[in-house]
């Protein structure tokens, strides 16, 4: 049996659930996560609300390897996520002396404010995800991630923290265009996922360029061989239809 | 006491979870929601698996007045939703004569294979979303809607099922420009909110057109006099603010 690792994530915010902020992590993190070999197994997106959060985050942390989280971790009262997870871990939160001598570097004293000091809010007994050009930082605590919801701090982010990781045998993909409709080859199709029970085969209806519809078919395996033969099944049926389109 | 309308959202697919296809739904329905008047409390992404689709549908709709669902309602083995659904409901499920009816107008007898007939798979008691320009349609089953993963075809099926929707009274939103980093008014600001309980009080920074770190502020209340004085005390700390950039 090959070691399979798994992720949950977690997206905080009013701001998406309002629909004012469009989210573009879980996509980034979900493709990270994929070439890292972990398994992204399910997303949750909640409010800044400290009793969504820790629901959330409680039935994702103790189901999956790792745990990611984006958001809140800024210098307003709406941030609240370093104290939600202190809270979910029953361990004390307080400012971190690295991070806060950071802030003494980077701002005069009349600048770090209280605000700011939020930023420096680390629950105890958790590791720093850090670089010289983030300001505030993220957090590792257990087998959670906790990262800014800015898409370009959250990558920074995950650049540092992914190297820590185990990563478990990567899935393999391939993809093949059909030049069929979907609902064609939906019955041989089903016939070759059963017949390779160590695969996902899953199918992806679009409109080429001839504008017609068309289908993608990705067959995904840790396993070379069992891809191959998978994928080499596929080819020949899609061979042997016979239907216009 | 006004009467809230809440609501979930169930994504259904192992490409958004694999990275392979950007969900572009969230944040529509999102919009979609927030202008009916129908908070979107919380959103889940899936894989296409009964046993994941089940528990996150069971958890979402004994919690709020809907559940939207997008994804796995095509033609292939791995478009499970329909079934789970029945599942969950413990209702039975099968061919829709009036769905199979549409479908032999639209195709011949030998294009209305089995796997294009699964798409008129419905659960015993749910009412149609359906359209001329809808194929496949979704449905509503109690406080559940499905809906297709296509953002287009989702889209069209929103705007049928919208006016049915219970809506309840719509969250108002005004937003300011600070022209202040967020740090700076961290402190203040959480004072207003604290002030101002039946308003949420959102900051979200951004870098502005000059480049510099600029936030904006955005009041929300189900009360236009309340969402006015919270804002009246933004726009009065902002005017007195007297920090540089």
């Amino acid at each position: 049996m090959s070691d399979i690792v798994t992720a949950g994530l977690l997206v905080i915010g009013d701001e998406i659930l309002s629909g004012r902020t469009k989210d573009k992590n879980i996509g980034f993190i979900a493709e990270y996560l994929t070439n890292l070999g972990i398994d992204l197994k399910e997303v949750r997106v909640v409010s800044d609300d400290e009793g969504d959060i820790i629901a959330a985050l409680d039935a994702l942390r103790h189901r999956y390897t790792y745990v990611f989280t984006t958001g809140g971790i800024g210098p307003t009262h709406d941030d609240i996520t370093a104290d939600s997870i202190a809270k979910a871990f029953g361990v004390g939160i307080d400012h971190h002396p690295e991070v806060v001598a950071r802030f003494r570097e980077r701002w005069s004293e009349q600048e770090l404010n209280e605000a700011r000091l939020r930023m420096a809010r680390i629950p105890d007994g958790a590791e720093l995800i850090q670089s010289a050009t983030i300001l505030a930082p993220g957090f590792k605590l257990g087998n959670v991630i906790v990262m800014a919801g800015v898409p370009s701090i959250m990558q920074a982010m995950m650049d540092i923290v992914a190297p820590k990781l185990k990563s478990g045998v990567r899935m393999l993909s391939e993809t093949v265009r059909a030049n069929a409709r979907e609902g064609d080859i939906g019955g041989p199709l089903r016939e070759i996922a059963k017949a390779h029970p160590d695969t996902i085969i899953g199918s992806y209806p679009f409109t080429d360029e001839d504008q017609k519809p068309n289908t993608h078919l990705v067959v995904r395996s840790r396993d070379a061989d069992k891809l191959a033969a998978a994928m080499a099944a596929v080819k020949e049926m899609l061979a042997g239809l016979n239907v216009t389109r």
